[in-house]
């Protein structure tokens, strides 16, 4: 899909007047996390795969040149510059996944002015909600434990389709083991999940009835005991499970949606146990998130797997990522504004990650040590990486993820300057000497 | 684009059994919010044409079929089942615009189950977003008041490109003069708006040339004064507009982002009165809300608009939307579910409106007073009324929403039982007869 118009109109009234001055010098752009964020200790950086697609999509159709001619705004030399424009760019940026931390530059974008100052909106839109939903995600996972099953039932209250897709992908590269977006199951090759609703057992006589036919009719099934009465459920479920017994096949769960999940949890496992079916696992789901999972948890809830959804997808406590695109440089050398309250990085860096996530910030032309984490991504407008193995990258993020030090992996809010971000010395010259 | 694929697994797995055993006689599904949604007085129906837009696009696609097959959970005949089936089914909902509350059905939607099912995903996604936006956006327009002029600059913290379209659509709809969001502007018809960055500033040797140059290539130009000093940025602003007044130009209106807003705006209108521009207005901006406009007006600040971003786009305080859908009719009569603290409203029911916001729902078999508020747009799969013509329902919302009662149009959290919906006779005794 051609992404030149999705963005703000001020980036084409900008664009225009630099046309009209030939202000079309190369610039550089940084995409950062301004201030901590509340209840976060650490981001996931995810979205860059999609942000490339989008950029390589980067064009104005006919019908896009045609409307913003009817806006009376712009004249038709810029017009027609706008129909050949291309992104012609290079992009230094995180890898997917990488843990990262507000202060810190995750990409750094180069090209024209205007092509620059046109992607704007397109960059932050699609960083800021993957990062968003990759950093929640990690941290229902941390709260979940390497051992639980972790699925992504989101796609109801998502902002949007679209949103659905981006919230299975960056969850799964977290961490998660599978989503309930069959869609997102095919265009990213995530496993799908999913058991039944409420629904399907309402459109049989009876509960028992609705299990026996889910059952015969689907290969793994679980089973939803919550319908009515979830004590009775548990039982009708043992029921079934004792007839497909005789057959040699199996209930692989049985899933919890609603009431007092921890001590329904516990009953329930007694029930299963008790009957002969200890390998029944049980899988709940219901307004969880990280806060709840540990709750559960703590109180002695059992549970083999989470389907985690709103809250997920929405990134609940947190439900927009505040990420930036500012001017570091351009053919003047090193930029930075300085109202009150807001501060930039001022020329090109990079980040070098040094033991036990400590981070030092660096202008290009100074020596780190330490792994950098900025890497060429993009020249030219073309991919300089192939696409991102989602599978392959989420098994390392999951070893990072849980072997992270407790100052990180707590859930609860850091102290104020926990952030391990420094900045170098030429950095520093920079900022003090710009003031 | 087809949608039939953006469905959870499980109505899948569900449809799969229902084919299996030919449950596919007619059901009905009611769309509804099951509880008070905190903060919300009210809310504002929105995301109906986008979503009769996505069931006539309704449909899997060869590789759909291709990716379900895979998945080796489906039998052949119901791949082939699903590779002709296209939605059919009937449709009463209110109009978008509409005032509405938690309790009562906003939508019900009443098709052979199979497509009823498969569709439930789809329908909540759309319905949930468009509704939560524009349940805030019409609380961000109760704060600025009728006179103020309100812009949608969301794009950049949306959950996606199609969310941000949404969120521009459905600020529209609630009373939002226009969007900055350019792709919005084309397919929507939206006024599109827009300023100036900082980044454009700072692409210059100083602010006053940046003023000068955009003055000069843009026909109403609006002035983004806090880059460095907003004081001194008014100043300049000044003198810009005091250069064109002898070119028989105007600069429009200055912009604050950032600051104390208040304060500023206030001596901003000084200088700008006192070098005698009365006319160039004051627009403000910068992590905006209800509750910071609010507060803005109450402490005497002095804007003539206000640019709304992040915590409209994502509904900041409720980033979600509970809505849920259920099965309410069957061939087996009014449905309903009991499992503890989750009601469903059993029956094919209408909301009728009566004086003052007070609802009642009632069984379509009984009479009801006032305005009825469920529509028939579609049957048989065919849309029955126009597009929404969104600038003339946008005056309509508008009027209604600026002659709100006090109890509705206040900001503050309501009091428990504040939501004026009764339940007819008839549908008491149906819920009081299942439990």
């Amino acid at each position: 899909m051609p992404t030149g118009l999705f963005t703000d109109l001020y980036e084409l009234t900008m664009a225009h007047s630099y046309f009209r001055r030939g202000l079309n010098q190369t610039a550089t752009f940084a995409y950062f996390v301004r201030a901590p964020v509340p209840n976060r200790r650490f981001l996931l950086f995810a979205g860059l795969d999609p942000l490339l697609t989008a950029l390589q999509d980067f064009r104005f159709t006919e019908e896009d040149l045609a409307y913003l001619d009817s806006l009376g705004l712009f004249a038709q030399d810029f017009l027609d510059f706008l129909g050949k424009l291309r992104f012609t760019g290079e992009i230094w940026a995180m890898e997917e996944g990488e843990i990262c931390f507000p202060g810190e530059p995750l990409l750094l974008l180069t090209a024209p002015r205007i092509e620059a100052q046109l992607v704007e909106t397109l960059t932050l839109n699609i960083l800021n909600y993957e990062t968003l939903v990759a950093s929640k995600a990690a941290r229902i996972l941390l709260a979940a434990g390497p051992e639980a099953v972790v699925v992504d039932f989101s796609p109801r209250r998502d902002h949007g389709q679209e949103a659905a897709l981006h919230a299975a992908r960056a969850s799964f590269l977290a961490g998660f083991h599978a989503t309930s977006n069959t869609l997102a199951g095919r265009l990213y090759g995530i496993p799908v999940a999913g058991t039944m609703a409420h629904s399907y057992v309402m459109s049989f006589p009876d509960e028992l009835s609705a299990f026996r036919a889910f059952a015969e009719d689907h290969p793994r099934p679980v089973l939803l005991i919550d319908t009515y009465d979830p004590i009775q459920g548990a039982r009708n479920a043992v029921r079934v499970a004792q007839e497909l017994w005789a057959k040699g096949k199996e209930i692989v769960a049985v899933r919890l949606d609603s009431g007092d999940l921890t001590a329904l949890s516990q009953e329930v496992r007694r029930i299963l146990d008790e009957a002969g079916f200890p390998n029944i696992k049980i899988f709940v789901s219901g307004d969880l998130d990280e806060y709840r999972i540990r709750e559960f948890r703590e109180r002695g809830g059992v549970a083999w797997g989470y389907g985690v959804g709103t809250r997920l997808g929405v990134s609940w406590d947190v439900p927009a990522l505040g990420g930036v695109y500012k001017l570091v440089e351009d053919e003047k050398g090193p930029r930075m504004k300085t109202s009150p309250g807001k501060i930039s990085l001022p020329g090109k860096c990079q980040v070098w990650r040094q033991e036990g996530f400590q981070d030092l910030v660096a202008l290009d032309e100074e020596t780190g040590e330490g792994r950098p984490l900025l890497r060429r991504v993009m020249a030219g407008g073309e991919r300089l990486t192939p696409e991102l193995d989602l599978s392959r990258r989420r098994e390392e993020v999951r070893q990072v993820l849980f072997a992270l030090p407790p100052t990180l992996a707590d859930l609860t809010p850091a102290e104020a300057p926990s952030y391990p971000v420094e900045y170098s010395p030429g950095l520093r010259h920079l900022v003090t000497a710009r003031r």
